[in-house]
């Protein structure tokens, strides 16, 4: 399912991911749509901003609606009028992130605020409502509280009946916070349900398993975690849990050269333009993230020079586009302050417009980089990008 | 700018409205675009489910952005990248709607549930705040209680920035509740203010104003008010005030026998389907209205059989399209469940679809009634929509 075409700078490679739905032209970014719709977006939208895949959630579409309605659509794919190749993870993260914490913001950084928090209320009741055995994982939904239980064996069941085309087997995800003795623990049960989900995958041809390495910020758990999975017969690798932003770096080479070169790897959750640049020189072929499309319902808005808040009152007179020599529909068509005058106004074309040009952004940001690997000029894109970017 | 095709049953007439942005085959629904964004929707989507032009609202866009900021722009259709014609309406209504009764929400039919809301209030802190002189109105804010004024030849000053091919005349708005002799006071300064708006207008070659009949309820008024404003050199007509629904036959037959054949006229703030009929058959050319977007947002969508709730559990499992038969893009693309799974989840797209949804079903309608004039089949498209839809 995956060819490289060109190797590049470091472990930097450019290739080709086939799916019955469509190829996908790697590196790239995909973007998430979480309750099977990238939010404020048509599927067009998506796909006209240059989009190729996208990413759902499996814990959000197993809460709701269903995933045997998805499968009596026809699919992810069809019930959400998408084309094109879709993605669904393994709901893993969401049990632990929102199940457990409801719906508490934990971020894949450790090093972030968030995880201040994170710290404070380890011992809270939310925490303690999640209930890990080697069977599984029994939740509460963060919608109404009501009782559910994922297992490997589940979740495979509930990704086949959505149908993306790449899935994700089911990981436990330690807490940032967790001591080693606890990543280590969630590292080895990560792999024997890594089995149980290969085992649980036998009939699905069409559908791709990617396992995920976990490990946390362990350089020993993180070698052993690839090492581990290179072993077993997934089509590709999905890459979990949290990084202090500063070992992004490190962790991924950890990882990237104990895992096969000829499978792909995903990276969950990471999207800011120089993580990005640090993905694809560590390997990663994919990556998801929700950042750009919640950033922009807020209105701060990616540029060359670095973010911007659209509702800073400069921009409220400004008849230029968001970033000069953008083509995104957004900037091909619209000035900063019909922008700002749209989040003034909190109407929702301000999410769309706000949502297309960040997505826009960074997929447009991935595809250069990917032709930086074909054409030999990754350097010079990445030295030009990141001399004007002010992160 | 006018010219008719063909006359129909009644008083019922197909034409086209010529304007620099384009032609308007009448009749012919025009969505409205408060803040000059038709909620939910890119201009595309409002092109593509058949909109000829938009309606945006005087009142808001002088508060926010500023009409000056729009003709810095280019204007309406070019601030909102909408290349069609666009409308602007006089601020009138909405300085007494929303400026005086600080977003009290009041019905174009004087028989509704609101009306008794506003009788109640009529003698509230709000209904004083806003003081009508013969100069004009001084009135508070909605967003930020800040003091403005309106006249007519603010208005126009202010129309004329923003730049729309078709403008209309600043009228007083009576409260439906009022006696005889205050709508009388209202149309009579309505009359003096409309030939103040003629008199400020002689520069703007490329815009057309509409006078507006005035008169409430009164036989006597409304046919006073329409040869008034016959006698004056407008393009064309709006039809303000209030209704009660069961008298609208009667009221826009006083009104559009008195009014001059060969302009168009519109009438403002009506769009329920059974109305668009009646409309039509005495004598409009173009209606505008919010409520299909208000309703499609509430998940209450227009069908052949009548309007539903997309939110009733009964359409959660449902793999139809909302309205079998409808060709338009949520229809075409998405199945009501899909669109109940996004009411659900409050996903942005759910309000997008269901306003597609909803505009198309009312512009197609009205469009419909066009070709029935032109092919001489009104009568029977008419008893055989209103025969299965039940309002």
């Amino acid at each position: 399912m995956f060819s490289i075409e060109k190797k590049g700078k470091g472990l930097a490679r450019a290739g080709v991911i086939k799916t019955i739905h469509g190829d996908i032209q790697t590196p790239a970014f995909i973007p998430v749509g979480t309750k099977a719709t990238v939010k404020a977006l048509s599927p067009e939208q998506v796909k006209d901003l240059g989009a190729q895949a996208v990413l759902a959630n499996t814990y959000h579409l197993y809460l709701e609606p269903g995933s045997p309605l998805v499968a009596k659509a026809g699919g992810l794919s069809k019930f959400m009028h998408w084309s094109g190749p879709t993605f669904t993870d393994s709901g893993g993260f969401q049990v632990f992130s929102l199940g457990v914490a409801f719906g508490k913001n934990i971020s894949k950084f450790s090093d972030t605020p968030q995880l201040e928090e994170e710290k404070e209320d380890e011992e809270s009741e939310h925490v303690r409502l999640a209930k890990v055995t080697e069977e599984g994982v029994t939740f509460r939904s963060h919608i109404d509280g009501s009782n559910h239980e994922l297992t490997p064996e589940r979740s495979m069941e509930i990704q086949h009946e959505l149908g993306a085309d790449i899935m994700f087997a089911f990981d436990e995800f330690a807490r940032p916070a967790a001591e080693l003795s606890e990543h280590r623990a969630a590292m080895e049960r990560t792999h024997r349900w890594a089995k149980r989900c290969l085992d649980a995958h036998t009939d699905a041809k069409n559908q791709a398993l990617y396992g995920i390495v976990q490990g946390g910020r362990s350089e020993e758990l993180r070698k052993e975690s690839a090492r581990t999975l290179a072993k077993m017969e997934f089509d590709g690798f999905g890459i979990g849990g949290t990084f202090t932003k500063k070992d992004l770096v490190l962790t991924l080479d950890w990882i990237n050269t104990e895992l096969p070169e000829e499978k792909p790897r995903h990276l969950l959750g990471i999207g800011e333009p120089e993580d990005l640049f640090i993905g694809v020189e560590n390997g990663i072929d994919t990556f998801d993230c929700v950042a750009p499309t919640r950033m922009g319902r807020n209105g701060s808005l990616y540029t060359k020079r670095g973010k911007i808040n659209i509702q800073n009152s400069k921009y409220a007179s400004l008849l230029e586009p968001i970033d000069e020599g953008c083509d995104c529909y957004t900037c091909s068509n619209f000035t900063s302050a019909y922008v700002a005058h749209l989040f003034r106004g909190k109407e929702m074309l301000a999410a769309t417009l706000a949502s297309i040009h960040n997505l826009h952004f960074v997929v447009t940001l991935v595809a250069a980089m990917r032709r930086g690997i074909l054409e030999g000029t990754y350097q010079s894109l990445k030295d030009s990008f990141l001399g004007a970017y002010q992160g």
